[in-house]
């Protein structure tokens, strides 16, 4: 009978500190190394090593999913940063919380689908795929992970991940599935609908095995840098009294029109 | 005259996402290319490549930065991801709130002391150091970066990151500065007291010219993965719970001793 | 045809602020004028005046929700505290991210269980509330808004919220409806399980027609006031470090223990 | 020797929930009594009941705190909410971060002044404020608590609360203090400068002897309802996505510009 313990990632005592079963510094940022925060923040993160080619797919997703201009995270980010910059941490941390449902959480709803496709023989997938789109296009839903209001008739990320998955040798069953889920659904759309960026990164996340549940984790990662470089901007050229000023003078107020839409 | 753009980290098109100048797919994770989401958020932060010795050094920071355990930001982690777990990203937001003025803060506090000595010619540096630690002495405050409640005699991760800017070529300036520093502390204490890890990250951030009020933007990045390190755990070893009925059964409420100290 | 405004809550002039079409200062914090921070909010959160009966019924809710001792909540904010003491509102912004579905996101939960049995005609409530309990007990999953780990036989604050309503004469269909699902949950379980806090809460923020989706705005206003207490207390008596204290020193990390259960 | 208590807040057994020394259900919201959520709110952070003349100044307090429209906590609030809606905490959390140095802040160091002024005898205040507004002047920066971009000549917030303060007997030394600082300021002006609703926020709360650091707190409290208005009113009518589009397009990037004000 094992007592129960409260963390495996960490322990540490007068003279060091553990990451798992390792030494923070005989081991990990040891003599010889060469340190590589990616690599071991997905192997404490996961509890594996990840192989120098999961290692590059890693990267490219993070690198992807950190930017994309004035974003409702950014300006989420700019707008407390301009009111509390004492406290940058908290302007990253209200950023961080845009890593939802609306965008990034199709990354979980996507890998749902991908892992529903798989998990029958592979001579039922495309039908599978199939009905899916079906039911999506009945209730009138986009599949998750597909479309994208910004970029036509490609998301580029999209396509360019899944080649770093192919270059890499990682393009397996999940990849697999989601093209399936992409033919049917430009065939029963009867035009092409890009795959978008967080289709591409649910399949190369499965590819990685990530849980579903887990998978926002790394989302959060890769935007957590973007987000300080918008505060290292903020703190060179402002711009958080700009989009308040266009924000609050964009439609002035109309009483009149207030009636007939009442709160209530 | 130029007419003022909002942002230059990220413009887009329809087939396109710039970073700063570049294109996303056909520069940064283009093909040949190995992607590195390290150097490439250290480009998009400061606005400059670091140098290999310069991405060497800074991923073992962010390593370092990552993980120390049950903190008060992993609790607070943990806390959030056990009452709202279909909110992965408020959990690691609110655990980055912890990285303020009473931990990570102490990087700032002691850049400042190091800047302050480098602006003085060579010859005065130790003196200034000096003059320093007898200030804080006399107000009996603790120097910022030195000392640690639980590694002695040394922190281990300050040992070794100074190292690792040996190593590097990198330890200048600001190392030598913290060394004056550390060395005045110990002769005026009669006693040997720790650089502690913030203290060296200040010192070897300052030696990449990263800006003192961006600093803990690294120490953000870093404490990231670490946070969602410990959400992984909680969901495969939940201790949320635990920590709650640890912290709630404690010590049973006084009623009789409430008297002589109310908060009033 | 009317343009879009953006926001009917508030607009300002260089001499007046109004919130929805009242003056601030002319109407709503004029002289003779008794202002009421919860009458005022609960008008500007609804777009309605709420008659007196509700106001005590909301008044009730409010201290309720307020607080319960060391709770996750009360935990991360105690902890973001002493990490950031320059920050308050991060502190109270990462316990508010507790307000989530693990514990008062069942007032949502309940409240769809007590809208769906009022949809039916009155003489077969008793039966669907019988079906959906009989649905609960056969996925093995609690009936939410019932059960409490803390309180026995009942949870004295749901008794007592539903006494409110009924002095206020303010239960109607909701009210009767949980007691409708209470019956059935006593009856088939064999035992006496309780309607818990959110249990009542959802039937009263349901009798005074809040949106489902919107009942949580409220809990998070209740629950402010508690977590500002804290911060209060932890200024004048930290135990932000004694909880670090104790978790950090729970249990001892095993080794050993980690082989079995590797968190691959 | 008293062992140490974690909290003298709350404590529970299985039928009762005690706020510090009273029953929550007998005593509390116990029949008979009106419960008033601000009331217990302020005796539950400060620990001590409130007059009823403070109550009505803390509740004039809190709702002028609540709302001034599209603010950059709003707009956080509302680029939050529209990402991840389902989870209305994270959104409030977002929003009331920004109560922090740039706007509110203003109140405490407000404070710190007239706690200043305060600490001398009577006959020196009016040369200690012609003091203390020569130095900001010399300085080059606003006194705190003076003046408003959006209101002239007077911010209308400001005089009804000192009004109110008037009215309910509470205008003693801290509103004398502020007058004496805001003629001050005309006089070396040469012009008159609104004390702003901050500014005499901060007077109130000293009035009622709110301790400065504790004073954000009850900003919090106040923001918290204005933020879940927004909310509310993003659920029926949302304009998220229209702030996000108007932030976007605001002004296109601009390549040729960047040569000369790199971030480097």
């Amino acid at each position: 009978m094992t007592k129960k313990t409260t963390t495996a990632l960490s322990h540490h005592n007068l003279t060091d500190v553990y990451y798992r079963d390792r030494s923070l510094v005989n081991d990990i940022i040891a003599k010889g190394q060469t340190p590589d925060f990616v690599a071991i923040s997905a192997w404490h993160i996961l509890g594996r090593e990840l192989s120098p080619a999961e290692l590059r797919v890693l990267n490219a997703i993070l690198i992807t999913l950190m930017e994309h201009g004035l974003t409702p995270s950014a300006i989420a980010t700019r707008s407390i940063y301009m009111s509390a910059p004492e406290n940058l941490q908290g302007a990253v941390a209200a950023g961080l919380m845009a890593v939802g449902s609306s965008f990034v959480g199709t990354v979980e709803n996507n890998a749902r689908l991908l892992d529903r496709i798989i998990s029958v023989p592979e001579g039922q997938r495309a039908a599978l795929a199939a009905e899916i789109v079906t039911d999506h296009r009945a209730q009138r839903v986009f599949v998750p992970g597909f479309g994208h209001h910004l970029h036509k008739p490609d998301d580029p990320r999209a396509l360019r991940l899944l080649e770093i998955a192919e270059e890499n040798g990682l393009a397996g069953s999940h990849c697999a599935a989601l093209r399936l889920l992409a033919t049917e659904i430009d065939a029963q759309a009867g035009k092409h609908i890009t795959i978008n960026a967080t289709g591409a990164v649910s399949a190369l996340l499965g590819e990685m095995k990530v849980p579903v549940k887990l998978m926002r984790g790394f989302c959060v990662l890769g935007r957590t840098s973007g987000l300080v470089a918008h505060i290292a901007e903020e703190q060179k050229r402002p711009i958080g009294r700009f989009i308040w000023d266009l924000v609050d003078k964009a439609v002035p107020y109309a009483p009149e029109e207030e009636g007939g839409q009442g709160n209530d």
